[in-house]
């Protein structure tokens, strides 16, 4: 299949980028001494998740259940859940590592400890169970000093072999990191993120409680990270494609993104200078993560079919179906003559992980031109 | 299956809300004595269609030629594509008409209606054409007094049966609505989508060109016209749910919002007043379209299971797979005690088409508790 073959709209990826993408993550991370565990949500396809282990990473980190149960079955089995586990989600998890899947579980509260521990109890199963830690404030965690971290701990470490749970380490998402937008700003997180981290498994450690993982990442800090002394391993997601929301963070330029949305020119409104493609909201999703950005890309990125980007214009509207082209600095009236019906172009995502979500399947361009259709799933 | 046995998130419907919303705009357009096409973009779900189908509704509009293709393998025949069309997509089109399908095709421009035509002519088929009329400059169409109107009926319309296509009508989407929010300013926007469309349909008419359909509607024109004279039919797709969004716009209140998302409570930072849910941007959709709105709901509003809203509590924040609840303005520092982990809720959207578009499956639950799974689909 080649690109004039594909019914648009189309998710798109640029495998020499993507490749590229991969190889960075990785080297930096050998540099750095860790292990990567690449977070899988963001493409939620086999073959991506393939070509992160073939490079070189270890196990991977999933957003779902579903995720776990998928990449299981396609030949993974070192996975970490990395949202808090709750009661009711015990038997799935349960049934995975019945099934022989070593997937770990992340709480951050004492009911959750708890409960893992009672559920495993009663079911003779021992979940390994991961604390994770807040050490930026964003969202979920516990803060690397809290005295509950101690008690979380407790609950998870039992004396005897039939505890039910096994307190396997600790873990961070340093995620305000995506809205900084200077190396040292995003250095400084990244230090912050590895020393609340590492000072959480030291206090979990001193009351004599095992945590033998340090488990820390985002992209913009697993890339900024200066040293990771007494981190164990990395995780990152959108590090594989990249986006314009990384763009403005300033760890990616727009020649790295290897995932677009491949579009048809269907009309126009020439008073306005509009061009209409069939890439609305509905493809590239509703993310306005530019919005508050340096540079606001609208609903994307336009560029042409190789990859250059239409400087000056924007998809500055969308609907369901339907993306509003523009120059808004400059109104183009002669669009219908630059970009005629039927002209086919590639819009950059502001959010690889939104974006993608939207398809069934990505077309994997590689080098030569040929394109593999490569299915993901969705749900949970 | 009852409430307490579904995973979460989960996009939940309720059918008594569904019911009435179908019977309140199959009554009104009733009264107005016009024909009603529902767009199925909103539900992607043939059980829902068919209740639409099964209150009056006479045949369906949809938004990509998957829709059309699923619809009516599920015994759907009468369906408008109702985006542009340009010529890479005919094949499957006109593999819908061979089948047995009566798809209607919709341009706005010359060359795609001398596209249609040829293409017709050229593999013996007549594709039945709308003309999209631009009655608000929201988004595309030919406005009621172009010259190029009576063009591309010409383009459509031949004096041999071999043409290739037909002028069947006109159509025309006042999609602005959604920026107003008073029932004067919507029954004159109805009046001037109704008025435009059939001023370009006698245009056509007296260019000795057929215009049997005159098709207008968005749920809040078509629930504000006060008449409807020389309209023939009115399309309308997200009234089968409502969402916040119309809620602000003023068509319906919380009580009328029949797609809600289940979620659960999975911690908390109880310092800020935060309750973290395992419903996330994932689950509710990118779309923040009440955010320049009367009422901003953040990411939704959490209701109890009975459908009861939290006052003042709002989806103020969301990740992938994190939601945070808050209330913003009066802080909840005792919401671990008020919303304990594992407590389940409901989230209604801000948009229906948005957040149903995020998940495989619904759960449509009746008056009697009972819970039935409706498969919907996605992509293109």
């Amino acid at each position: 299949m080649t690109l004039d073959q594909i019914q648009t709209p189309a998710a798109l990826i640029d495998l020499t980028r993507m490749q590229r993408n991969i190889a960075r993550m990785q080297s930096r991370m050998d540099t750095l001494g860790v292990a990567f565990r690449p977070h899988v949500k963001t493409s939620k396809c086999v073959e991506v998740a393939q070509a992160q282990r073939d490079a070189g990473a270890r196990g991977i980190t999933v957003s779902t259940l579903k995720e776990a149960e998928q990449f299981f079955v396609a030949g993974f089995s070192d996975i970490l859940y990395a949202v808090g586990m709750v009661a009711s989600k015990l038997p799935r998890a349960m049934a995975l590592r019945r099934a022989g899947c070593d997937l770990k579980l992340v709480v951050d509260n004492l009911e959750a400890a708890l409960a893992v521990a009672q559920f495993g109890r009663e079911h003779g199963e021992t979940f390994e169970v991961w604390i994770e830690i807040d050490t930026d404030g964003h969202r979920s965690g516990v803060q690397p000093d809290e005295a509950r971290l101690i008690d979380i701990g407790r609950a998870l470490h039992g004396d005897d072999t039939h505890h039910g749970a096994r307190l396997g380490g600790v873990m961070t998402h340093a995620g305000s990191s995506y809205d900084l937008n200077t190396s040292d700003a995003l250095a400084k997180l990244a230090e912050q993120e590895r020393a609340g981290c590492v000072h959480a498994a030291e206090r979990l450690r001193d009351a004599g409680l095992p945590c033998d993982v340090v488990s820390v990442g985002s992209t913009p800090t697993a890339l900024a990270a200066q040293h990771l002394d007494g981190v164990t391993e990395v995780r990152a997601g959108v590090y594989v494609f990249f986006d314009l929301v990384m763009c403005n963070v300033g760890v990616c330029t727009t020649g790295d993104l290897a995932l677009s949305v491949l579009t048809t020119v269907i009309g126009h409104q020439v008073d306005k200078g509009w061009a209409i493609l069939d890439a609305g909201w509905m493809a590239m999703s509703r993310d306005r993560g530019t919005s508050k950005q340096t540079n606001d890309y609208g609903y994307g990125q336009p560029c042409t079919l190789n990859g250059a980007p239409l400087d000056g214009y924007v998809l500055m509207g969308a609907n369901q179906e339907h993306g509003i082209l523009a120059n808004v600095d400059h109104p183009d009236r002669d669009i219908a003559a630059h970009l005629p019906v039927g002209t086919r172009l590639l819009i950059l995502p502001n959010h690889a992980c939104a974006t993608g979500a939207q398809f069934p399947a990505y077309h994997a361009r590689s080098e030569d031109g040929e394109v593999a259709v490569w299915d993901r799933f969705y749900g949970w």
